[in-house]
């Protein structure tokens, strides 16, 4: 009954949008904060919260929880870390980490924390650099401008600098981190918790999970002292509180054009999905091989299941008549206003005209662009490490400015870090899954495609998977340090097969790319720059802009949400959760859960909703109150909030968050954490009569 | 690069579509035809074509190829048949089959050959029946109708009747065919050559397969003799020739109107896609666990493939922006004429606003409707059996017009065929299907839904299959054969766990039916049909009907196709299937065509194309020359002729057939199959000096 409903809460919605926007923090409304919820957010307010906050960047939200450096986030963010860091001895990720010591803290191999110090604005330089430039020119002009700002900003390993493109160009702003690569896992419940409800359950609410865990950032070796850092309200929040969610937004694609948007509903969110699903489906069988097959394969099911129910979601709104109808009018209005403004409007539309052109040629090239650049044929840790190597020692020797942007200065340390990470990697999933990608690469470029026969010659998918895998010795670290330090004379003389393979087909790949790149690529971004800087002179900047992967904060309440005549409340219980099991997965409470039952008070509030804007990204985000302090820990969204991807609608779109005080129940009663507990709560054990 | 060359030639080629059109046989343009191609089509010609073609009731077409009943199609539409009839000790599927004598040809489980022998118009009639309804009661006016006509006709259990809709309701005629329930195996290749390619090349051409089966088709215990039969043309048609194709095409979606369209592009197809991608994913991996698996699954496999790769075709037609827009253009058009006409205008238009209201709500119930309704969540044989049993001893006591449709007289030889079917049943794959189609209904349903609380109560979905096909004793045919004479007593006192669950969900079903039937179902035919009656108004029969799995007839000639500054020739030849062969599978040539090599003469032309206009269901059709004579065999159309589900490009749209002189040199130097041999080609061992 879903789709229905959301048109017609979508037609009426448009009147009452007051809560939308992921706001950034040199742009947040505080005087409509402050007029419609009577909240003073004042700078103070925003720089502690801001730099409280912070981003792992493999792409998720944290934030900064105490004075020595330990950091909240959700479960599912540091999945990976989790099933590194485990063996066919021990999987933590099913049953769940705690350091019982400061000793016992162990390195996540990949796993990076950014804290967001300084925010700059640089348009006016920017700009000036591609002034009068279009296509490849256009292009090459603003990476090279972007990548001498970010070298100049960046003057140590340990800050992260990144030039971001606001309101599609409209403007740029420089953004600098403090940039933390030493950060060690602390605490987390068991997957059975942290996911409870699993994939059917996903997006969904009511909810029972917590999908919670807590690492701790190191700093020369110590626990990092912060400075900033968000103190708890271990009473959770109210409902119809106002409350606010610091986090990274992804992305969001409010501001595309509707050639763009046309390309994603008929063309690649078609194909994404086909693809997910049937991977899907493939490591699901291929998890029952085994228990060690299951343990090696569930974080990137986890991934695919979660990124096919997003992209289901999404385009379910673009296939809404209604909502793709009002967006189509709202172009189709705003280019009239164009016509009439011969200031803006001949660019703009010139501009609009360039997209879909774009676009058009992007449906003929997907496959190749996926295929060829993309090199979605060689789904194995290995390719992307051969690649990394092969690339690295072709383009370290440039300028910085003129090398791919990858392998600028600025990111050389995220490259060097998942490059050289210890964590370790399995054969027969590997294969299976280059296997499986080979294929597909075979399918969707057609066997007689060059580029295929390259790959594969004569023999099959399945056989040259397996000589890979079994032939290359880039599982050792040792060996990937050796061919990264000894730069191209290095990987040309190497005869491991998988950097044989990546050398022979980076032609191929380079040149599809350039052709992106020059004719797809920088023409949508200079177009959409066009028809931007043209809303801006005809608008104003009255909205925020489309989510980038930055600091953002949202201002909502905590509300529950109607569908039909169902009322679906705010917030659920510990009691929901027993209420909810079956004893078999995914509704299977862990054996912790079910001794500690009778300890529990089950009328602590478990989740929550609230009205703030947020998208993918958003993961492991704060929740915080009036005041500044922690309230919950944002986990999910609504189904409904996957259409936010094109736009807000305040009737349905929910954030779905941890309780404080679930947190605090749970690592006290459940897990008897109290070395963690006391470190976020300082005097709880004094309180708790302990 | 394919979508946008059909864009441009889809453009262009409306001005030149002449040999568009699945015609009836009754409505063939013999005149065009003449005038066209200087042939000439009379009614004894087309008589006897007709008497030769047949129909697979299971979904594919064939021709009788010989006076004693040898009846010719593809491998592929008899893979059911040839995996039923192997055994874990024999592959007959994956090894090929040759009856050496006639006691050696096996009958076919399940396999119902159909002879149209009858075309009456009852169009009179029906709309006399319906005149003045709406919704449930036009539907249930047409159905007892219909019902009714076809009980007249079938005046035995030998007799097919079927009222068949054309032109969506603008004419009703009553086909009548010839059944026939016992064919058996005569002569089937290997699976590696029937289809060489696999999957990558489904759809493609140049191809190389041998994709033909024969069977033959027993009447009172002996083979059929068969007054009407195609006379071979040994030397397979030429570059140019002119050729017809006598088949069923299964069904076409021309006439939609762009609501049913929209639902189709923005809906059904994307759910569809996703669901058969994420299946083919399980599927894949479930056949690594072991040969047997393998076996088992291998023919699910191949229809699940065939489809998604069908239905992205049919997608990529649909998101066309050009196509699409050309689809709205001309309703548009269409639609002013309707308000310029007093007479039929105001009906027509009425019922375009009435089926974009049942589209709408069709996407609200689309989970209901496959869910509860389609039973989708229970795809294993076993469930078939079980509905088919309450369901029947439900309806059998009732008047046949007053039953489900697929209880009615007409239907219970088919119903009987397949219900008691020795086909062996595999434990271990229902199992899978039955847990994968369980977890899919779970998911799409929600958790939460009374339907999926109902069927899983606290089982995992893998429990309750497990426990559904190891407690059931539906395997038995026995079994059935007294449940289903027992009737409705027996059903109601059976223990059997997979028909109490059936027992159990039936209210539920049938209660989405009607609705689904009511409110959608009917409101969209009654709909069409005033549509059509408009159109035949203003426009006249100028057209042929859309498709409907009944015989028509297609003309055109044997000519490749460019795309872009490629130009792809009409035939291959041996010589091209051993230049592709790499050893591996799709790609590896059975042993007996290797060892065959040195005997054969490589320059035979093997496959061809032919610019007749065909879709699903064609398979198996026979490609006869202008003189009736057989000279090539429709196993595949290219990717371009998926698009022909909504309208035909003469510039791309190929058929894909096996050229006789193929089928004649392996018969013959393969496969030493001279009785076969002899008997299609008589005289045949004679002149090839043996």
């Amino acid at each position: 009954m879903h789709k229905l409903v959301a048109v017609l809460l979508l037609c009426t919605a448009a009147t009452a949008r007051a809560d939308e926007g992921m706001w950034t923090y040199n742009g947040f409304p505080s005087a409509q904060v402050e007029k419609k919820y009577g909240v003073k957010v004042d700078q103070a307010w925003l720089d502690h919260v801001r730099l409280s906050s912070a981003r792992l960047a493999q792409g998720c939200s944290a934030s900064f929880v105490s004075p020595n450096g330990l950091v909240l986030t959700n479960h599912h963010c540091v999945e990976t870390c989790l099933q590194d860091i485990s063996s066919s001895n021990k999987d933590y990720l099913a049953d769940g980490f705690q350091a019982k010591t400061a000793a016992d803290e162990v390195k996540c191999p990949v796993l990076e924390v950014n804290q967001l110090v300084e925010i700059r604005d640089v348009t006016a330089r920017v700009t000036k650099a591609t002034a009068g430039l279009t296509g490849k020119k256009f292009q090459e002009a603003l990476d090279a401008e972007n990548g001498r700002i970010e070298a100049e900003c960046q003057t140590s390993p340990a800050l992260r600098c990144n030039v971001v493109t606001l309101h599609r160009g409209g403007r740029y702003d420089l953004y600098r981190y403090q940039r933390y690569q030493d950060v060690r896992m602390v605490f987390a419940p068991e997957f059975a918790i942290a996911f409870f409800g699993g994939d059917p359950d996903n997006f969904m609410f009511p909810r029972y999970d917590l999908d919670m865990a807590i690492v701790r950032v190191y700093d020369g070796g110590k626990p990092l002292q912060a400075k900033h850092h968000l103190t708890w309200n271990a009473a959770g929040p109210k409902d119809g509180d106002v409350v606010f969610v610091s986090g990274h937004p992804g992305g969001t694609d409010r501001q595309l054009t509707m050639a763009e948007l046309e390309y994603q509903r008929d063309v690649q969110m078609p194909a994404v999905i086909a693809m997910l699903s049937e991977l899907r489906g493939a490591i699901t069988v291929y998890q029952t091989r085994g228990t060690e097959q299951k343990r090696v394969s569930s974080s990137l099911l986890f991934g695919v299941e979660n990124s096919l129910k997003a992209y289901k979601g999404e385009r379910s709104a673009l296939a809404d008549r209604e909502f793709y109808g009002r967006k189509g009018a709202a172009e189709a209005a705003f280019q009239k206003q164009l016509a009439a403004d011969p200031k803006v409007g001949p660019a703009a539309l010139q501009a609009y005209a360039d997209i879909q052109r774009a676009e058009d040629l992007l449906r003929n090239v997907r496959d190749e662009v996926n295929g060829v650049m993309g090199a979605s044929g060689f789904m194995t840790e290995y390719f992307k490490i051969a690649r990394t190597l092969v690339r690295g020692g072709d383009e370290r020797p440039k300028a910085s400015e003129l090398r791919l942007r990858e392998y600028q200065d600025a990111q050389l340390p995220a490259v060097t870090l998942s490059l050289f990470s210890p964590a370790p990697i399995d054969d027969d999933f590997e294969t299976f899954k280059l296997t499986w990608s080979l294929t597909k690469l075979r399918e969707n470029l057609g066997t007689d495609h060059p580029f295929v026969k390259k790959v594969l010659g004569k023999e099959s998918p399945a056989e040259v998977a397996k000589r890979l895998v079994s032939g290359t010795k880039l599982r050792d670290v040792a060996v990937r340090k050796q061919l990264w330090e000894g730069g191209k004379g290095a990987v040309d003389g190497s005869q491991d097969p998988m950097i044989v393979l990546a050398r022979a087909i980076d032609p191929d790949s380079r040149a599809v790319r350039r052709m992106y790149e020059d004719e797809i690529e920088s023409v949508v971004k200079k177009g959409s720059e066009a028809i931007a800087r043209a809303r801006l002179a005809i608008e104003g900047t009255s909205g925020a802009p489309d989510a980038t992967f930055t600091l953002r904060l949202s201002y909502g309440t905590v509300k529950g949400w109607t569908e039909g005549k169902k009322v679906i409340p705010p917030f659920t219980d510990f009691a929901g959760a027993f209420e909810r099991e079956t004893g078999r997965e995914p509704y299977a409470l862990p054996r912790s859960w079910l001794d500690a039952k009778p300890r529990l008070d089950l009328q602590v509030p478990f989740n929550f909703v609230a009205t703030t804007d947020i998208i993918g990204g958003n993961s492991g985000s704060p929740v915080v109150d009036r005041d500044g302090r922690l309230v919950g820990l944002v986990f999910d969204g609504n189904i409904w909030s996957m259409g936010g991807n094109y736009g807000f609608d305040e009737k349905v779109n929910r954030t779905v968050a941890v309780d404080t005080a679930a947190i605090i129940q749970a690592l006290d009663r459940i897990y008897g954490a109290t070395r963690v507990l006391e470190e976020l709560v300082p005097g709880w054990k004094a309180r708790a009569g302990k």
